[in-house]
């Protein structure tokens, strides 16, 4: 394999494998040491996940939740950046093998994050979409639209039907927001752009395995959460899981089955694997297993940070953290002082997890927030909430582009981006195909 | 072929074919009218063409120039919009056929507009990219960026060369206006985001096949035009055509050859056809024949307006009016009009066009106007173009998302557009492919 073109300096080399949240944390972080960073990407933006489900239902332009990396890091002059699919790992020789070419390293650092996981169910992974990439976002939100406009050329509601109910599964916080924000189109928009369409034709599902949405918050915001969804129109389903869908109809545990051509799955993640490293340090949910500075086991100059990294010495997560930007963040910059400590022949510091709370949007006015103590949910919960995810956003651009957008919608109910980009794609199978080549 | 699904009335029906700026003209001036207009798009929105080029150099999200038709016409009662491909018409029995079933006319409008013309090469046509659709634009985006991203992993600038020319065909506005862009993200945006790529090796070249720039201008425009590119360091060659381009090398008719993987192509535009109709009134340019009414010669209640009408009365344009955006406007409102004086059984208007004055940006703080007498160039004449343009703009959302790019860009000297929403297409030919699918 060809040598990646970087050039060579005398400072050690850190290659970051992912531009994600702990990826450019870490990056950051390392600017004033004497090290030649490598940032490595399959795309060329960082991608603000958390308002990726705006985008799927045309809230937002996909650009303006997108920030190219170069851009990020171009006042960064220990820092290299490409675009590149990493193929292995030589551990024993330090290379990295990827797409473009082979790369020596010092320290390697996997932030890579996660996909979304079907828990080995292929015939649901063939026909659902998942929800963690901006290809993916567009894609739903054409075909949404596409299901509307189809639904017009037909005059019997139960060949309407099937097009228009949606089914979310999964009720953690994606599954609740992609919820909540179906049911404003169907409240908003369906009137307004298609008042031929009868509106009890469009059904939003929320399907959820355990017994409350949100796990992860009080049980007491967990009753908020589906009170405000079933307000808004949602059907949510506790306790039930998906156990069949062939494009056409779902079939849950319950023996219920739900005629539908979309179903959105966002009931779980898994690790994106990294080919090349012993089959034992990975673990069954994807994940690598790293002790409390992020040291893959086995490795003294291999890390993983982020979703993809398992680590376990918090009792309050004996499965490891959860995978969320916050633990993914916090790990960069621990990694990136251990690095600076290493060098020093310090010693290094073991990662502590701080939570900072979490948040969901349920809809218009309606949000809910945790902060350790603090509580909250309604209006203002879901101003803090605009307001962290605003102020969280990378780049002014970008901040001004989104807060627009919101502010536009807020006052006119509308949604600006109802357009479908990519025609074709007739099924969602075909729209599959699209997204992985 | 089943019956497309449209509430009848007993309101005469005008079928009004495209959404651009004739079709949505025609239909908001028919909308006091006792009819009932049905309006047929094959996308779900307007495009507003003139910003088209800046989407594809990453100067604004796709979304911000395209509008949902929905929206534009939601308050307007007596329209009905369908998303829909018209395979054919059957004119003796007033019935237009579409790929979603057939529908009764009683007006049967053609607004179906123009595409890329490549003068019947067809190996230049399979290799090179036209500049008509959103998609095209986006690709051409994600294209350009990754040619940048690739040529980083080469180190022989004569393998880098051909991945940073580009080469521009067609000295029109949208040429010069591409050919501008090109060589701002050449000044702008290598320096600063590609520092280790010799700023020499890439070039941008625009061909022209006549004897100067902006042949619908003046000539002291055309010479103002081409000193500003040349200074922007845009290579032009006037009085000469491409021979023949195989995705790698762009031959010259002076013999002239000039290694490129990118050739964009907007030296002409011709009809859309439309099927069904007889042969004999379509033009070898794809142009429909119609008459200073804009009926479609020989037909009662078939007309054409726009791009794909050709009018010849008017001395100025023998060869009928030029294909722009005025033109299309004034011949839709016309219509509306004769129309409406045709159901009252009077005397219809025939077609006067009027033109409101030309304009093209050549880049910062350089455009070039022409409105009647009066002509200008430079900074003013930037200004004059992006109030126009922004005015132009359909909904108040576009203009500002427009304006605050245009702003940030303006201060900046960044483009914040520069990611690759889809991944693959390692070719132009593969590009090309997936336009069309």
């Amino acid at each position: 394999m060809s040598q990646l073109n970087i050039p060579e300096t005398n400072d050690p080399r850190v290659v970051i494998v992912g531009g994600g949240f702990g990826g450019i944390n870490l990056a950051k972080h390392l600017k004033n040491l004497p090290v030649q960073v490598v940032l490595l990407d399959r795309n060329n933006y960082h991608l603000f996940q958390p308002l990726l489900y705006q985008v799927s239902t045309a809230g937002l332009e996909p650009d303006s939740i997108a920030f190219p990396l170069r851009g990020i890091f171009r006042k960064q002059k220990n820092l290299v950046f490409r675009m590149a699919e990493v193929t292995g790992v030589r551990a024993a020789e330090n290379i990295l093998e990827t797409g473009i070419g082979e790369l020596r390293y010092d320290y390697l650092v996997f932030a890579t994050g996660s996909n979304t996981n079907f828990f080995g169910n292929k015939t649901i992974e063939a026909q659902a979409i998942g929800m963690k990439s901006l290809i993916e976002a567009v894609q739903i939100r054409n075909y949404v639209v596409k299901q509307f406009e189809e639904s017009l050329l037909l005059s019997d509601p139960e060949e309407i039907k099937p097009k228009l109910n949606f089914v979310m599964v999964g009720g953690g916080p994606t599954g609740v927001e992609l919820a909540g924000a179906f049911a404003e189109l169907r409240k908003y928009i369906l009137p307004k752009d298609y008042p031929s369409i009868p509106q009890n034709l469009m059904n939003v599902y929320l399907v959820e395995a355990g017994p409350r949405l949100l796990a992860s918050f009080t049980e007491k915001t967990s009753e908020t959460t589906l009170k405000s969804l079933e307000e808004l129109g949602v059907r949510v389903m506790l306790s039930t899981h998906v156990n069949e869908y062939d494009g056409k109809v779902v079939t849950l545990s319950n023996g219920e089955q739900i005629k539908s051509h979309s179903l959105l799955w966002s009931a779980g993640v898994k690790g994106v694997p990294v080919a090349g490293l012993p089959a034992d340090i990975l673990l069954p949910n994807g994940r690598i297993l790293v002790n409390e500075f992020n040291q893959v086991k086995g490795y003294e100059n291999i890390y993983a940070i982020g979703d993809i990294a398992q680590m376990t010495n918090d009792s309050r997560f004996p499965k490891g953290y959860p995978m969320v930007a916050q633990v993914a963040i916090q790990q960069g910059v621990n990694l990136a002082k251990n690095i600076k400590l290493g060098m020093q022949k310090k010693p290094v510091i073991a990662f502590h997890y701080k939570d900072l709370g979490s948040m969901a949007t349920i809809g218009r006015n309606r949000a809910v927030v945790e902060m350790g103590k603090l509580k909250m949910h309604g209006f203002f919960a879901w101003v803090v909430w605009m307001v962290v995810h605003l102020m969280s956003l990378l780049g002014f651009r970008n901040k001004l582009v989104v807060f627009i957008n919101w502010f536009y919608r807020y006052f006119t109910f509308e949604r600006g981006t109802r357009i479908i980009i990519k025609r074709g794609a007739a099924n969602i199978v075909k729209l599959r195909q699209t997204i992985e080549h």
